[in-house]
């Protein structure tokens, strides 16, 4: 869909007059009316062959700026979006109040009037000798980094041809191709009539770097930060810009990049501590009500971490119920009551990574290794058990679809197999898991079946330019015959080739009542990992702070 | 053991001949020898009863500080501490020759000499107006937080009496009653004769607080810390101080507290943004080679990070290898060729949280929120499936004795049964995982019966003032026979109970060339995170950064 699209479809079912009827009777002024435009997935219905719809459904704004929060439960327009023709009105008749929304309105102008709440003195992230990075157009240079940085419609953020300079050689050397956020699922857990197509894939359906909204300086981004503006073309074809969408800073929270003490024990004087500082590229993404905050930090030591933050506000749904107390102990509520008539309603998200790596070069292997229990034998050892570790090379496909398990663990590398390091090993990458979930629904559901890329948590394919969005190329009512699922399954040779690894982060989110009216971020992340790629710690050699190159600073009202 | 103890071993063995010439057969100088105190383990050999042994190995800090490098590799020395004396030599004989040690040492002096790295210009936190804390005594007050804080030699940081301010009643509201690290199972991988009884546990063996050397200011914490002094006993009953033993101090990384864009499709001007800062208690233990970074973070929306930090240096082992090609294709080495004569041993990092949750009063239930695939009856919907949760009460502690599972989600709530919300949900709190690993060590193996706490990630007990430590209060030498698992076993009544929660986190680390000559910092963490605790989001009401808020800075030299 284009922002066209979405936006022009809005105005569609006020001209049916049951639409008006249906939501006048629940007492809503069609003035107050803000609705939404909701993907309508694939269900295998007639009605959905050769057509594009879109579903509509419709909040009040009455009284506060978190329409979300006061749904107009059980309506829906399904609405033809090129001929922008209502097709069908869905009301369920019940009437389920529309909630109040008192207090929901979270703007700093609406809270200051309720009695601002300033917990903290101001603490600022500063850098008077400027930042250590370089932006010559869309090539970024810091550190021992080089990569380069696209804004795009789809993905959102692109990072291309990231290269990490060896200290030992000083010469740059190719990490990862190209990485970005190739697709979104994110199902709602209600099968009911106004609920069941929530099933959202927001890359391929609306766009995620298209809902990427100028980031807000000192607060998005601390204040150290430089903005890069999207350049998108509209759907006839005009260019525009999408200002300050995302943004470049360095950040230090304090943390260690690596240390050592010595102890008494050792009667050495030796403490050696390295206060770690990382490059953060940022973009955040609002979906409609959700806030997807998207990181890529790159650390000196190597590391690259792939960072989600979910933050916006809650898809709820309408209910007569106010308290808990007058739900019946069978009734279940696909949710949590947050508020008087308001559930939050389960759901998923995963965000799928596409991640085209060229360690050393493009041709690289996808190398598991296991790490099992091996027994001793009989008088072996006065231990009984013990960790071995095991390689395997995916030779195919079908060898690297992973599944994670906490009792079946593995690391994950990806190596090039005609580079060793001075000993000899080969060098390497690893992709480390952070918290995640899985998708539990079933395979043959159809949702599921389009979100196919969610079957496993890790997929490696060889490159090929067809196959960039993991749910397909066309993902608007898309039937799921062009997944990285349906790629894989070809069972191509994956060794020694171009290899393409595919992770998703997974969230479940079942909504508690701190998510009301808006959530507090949550987040998760991969890490990619030098894995015997440099011969030792490349950031031996960085210094540790002195208080002499530290700034003098001030509080603006004492200057 | 006490740090007396520790260190008024590593003498012994060169009262032995025998040892001394195993030393000097291998070429190193006496003088030369650093050595370290080894727990022995236990093992049920007829050695092991009624005396407290230890087994000391030596290194050679010939050329580096960082003597970890340089094993004398096969010889043990098994010494009675008490009577100080040695009661066995073990030599295998190898001629595993020492490693050469060149470019293992650290110290920025000596990397100042080989060229210094200066990646970056400097950064700071600056906090102009002060920190937003205060501390009187151990009692610490920041933003809506209160909580005490004691340096423990056994536990390191104790956390105590945790309350936060509920800002729709400005009363403050208990959360945690106490919270350290309980235990720490540390095992490696490699059950032959030099190696296989090094299984720490390293608060209960060697006092994970003991361990905890002064902190490195502007390294180990920003320039905004505040630190706390630790004063403990010798073992002659003398008190001594550990100065700078813990830091506190506001973090602003750049991250997002929460927000929201409103996007053109709703035609609605909005973008309403919060920074996130929170305020770390830290403390850094060095358990000789290992450094364990072990943070507490507390976020103004309610929830409690507890974070370790892995660096420091490794424990390896000598090898006559120099090159993966001398390493025929059946031999395995027990872990990773780091450099010419150095093997990274596998091992595995388990920390064992003690978590007396006071859930706005100390009678609290464990609740599994089980999320289960639901399929839809026929016609009842167009979806075949949604997720569910189903919510189940733990009665006892068997129900309470969780294994994390992927396909299998929980959330783990612990609830105040007799509190609701004002819509009436029970009042609670969750403990969120982060990306964690499981012992895999046969349940009968010694080392894992001494550390059967981490048979589960998860346990819950009801409280009792002698079930402190996981692994047992007398854990040197320990059979196993007072540990967690034990307790649990007992299976007694959690419902409604002052309930005490145990959680694990664990490492499985498989070295690799960039963790040589030392570690950069690996870390996870879990949460304690409000779930149905307030109303709301309790930081609606906090302000967004303004530029006339911030500092005014400048270079030190361009004042």
């Amino acid at each position: 869909m284009t922002m066209e699209d979405m936006v022009g479809v809005l105005e569609v079912p006020l001209k049916s007059t049951e639409f008006n009827r249906s939501i006048t009777k629940r007492g809503v002024n069609l003035a107050d009316l803000a609705c939404l435009p909701i993907s309508s997935g694939w269900y295998g219905t007639p009605v959905e062959e050769n057509r594009r719809l879109i579903k509509v459904q419709c909040y009040s704004k009455e009284g506060t700026v978190n329409f979300y929060m006061k749904p107009i439960e059980g309506v829906t327009a399904l609405v033809d979006m090129d001929r922008k023709e209502v097709l069908a009105i869905s009301d369920n008749g019940q009437n389920i109040p529309v909630a109040n929304g008192i207090n929901t309105d979270y703007r700093y102008s609406i809270q200051k009037l309720n009695g601002e709440l300033r917990l903290l003195n101001p603490i600022s992230l500063e850098q008077p000798k400027g930042p250590s990075f370089t932006i010559e157009g869309h090539l970024v240079k810091w550190a021992n980094w080089e990569f380069h940085l696209r804004p795009d419609p789809r993905a959102g953020t692109i990072i291309s041809q990231a290269k990490v300079r060896d200290p030992d050689t000083s010469k740059l050397r190719s990490v990862m191709y190209k990485g970005f956020t190739s697709e979104l699922f994110v199902p709602y857990m209600d099968p009911t009539e106004g609920w069941y197509f929530k099933t959202y894939m927001d890359a391929g359906e609306y766009g995620f770097g298209l809902q990427a909204m100028p980031l807000d300086p000192l607060n998005d981004c601390p204040r150290n930060a430089y903005y890069m503006d999207g350049v998108f073309a509209s759907s006839d074809g005009t260019p525009y810009l999408q200002p300050n969408m995302i943004c470049i800073f360095e950040s230090y929270a304090g943390d260690i990049a690596w240390r050592h003490a010595e102890c008494p024990i050792t009667d050495l004087k030796v403490t050696e501590v390295r206060p770690k500082v990382t490059l953060v590229v940022r973009m955040a993404a609002a979906v409609a009500n959700y806030d997807y905050i998207v990181d890529w930090e790159f650390q000196t030591d190597g590391l690259i971490r792939a960072k989600v933050g979910l933050s916006g506000i809650l898809m709820v749904k309408g209910t007569t119920n106010e308290n808990m107390d007058q739900v019946p102990n069978q009734e279940y509520l696909y949710g949590t009551l947050l508020s008087e008539n308001i559930i939050g309603v389960i759901h998923d998200h995963f965000i799928t990574y596409y991640l085209d790596m060229d360690v050393d070069g493009s041709d690289n292997s996808f190398v598991k290794v296991n790490i099992k229990k091996q027994e001793t034998s009989r008088g072996e050892s006065p231990r009984k058990s013990y960790l071995k570790a095991v390689k395997k090379v995916a030779k195919t496909e079908k060898d690297a679809q992973i599944r994670l398990q906490l009792y079946e663990p593995s690391e994950f590398h990806v190596v090039n197999p005609l580079k060793k390091t001075r000993v000899g090993n080969p060098v390497g990458y690893k992709l480390v898991p952070g918290a995640t979930a899985a998708s539990l629904l079933d395979p043959e559901d159809p949702p599921q079946k389009r979100a196919a890329f969610t079957n496993n948590q890790l997929w490696v394919t060889p490159y090929n330019k067809s196959e960039q969005w993991a749910g397909g190329l066309f993902v608007y009512q898309s039937k799921g015959d062009d997944t990285l699922q349906v790629w894989s399954n070809r069972d191509r040779p994956i060794e020694n080739k171009d290899i393409v690894l595919w992770y998703t982060i997974g969230f479940h989110h079942i909504p508690c009542q701190e998510d009301y009216p808006i959530m507090p971020t949550v987040s998760s992340s991969f890490d990619l990992k030098p894995a015997n790629f440099f011969e030792r710690n490349p950031i031996l050699g960085v210094p540790p702070n002195f208080e002499d190159d530290l700034p003098v600073c001030k509080a603006r009202d004492s200057a």
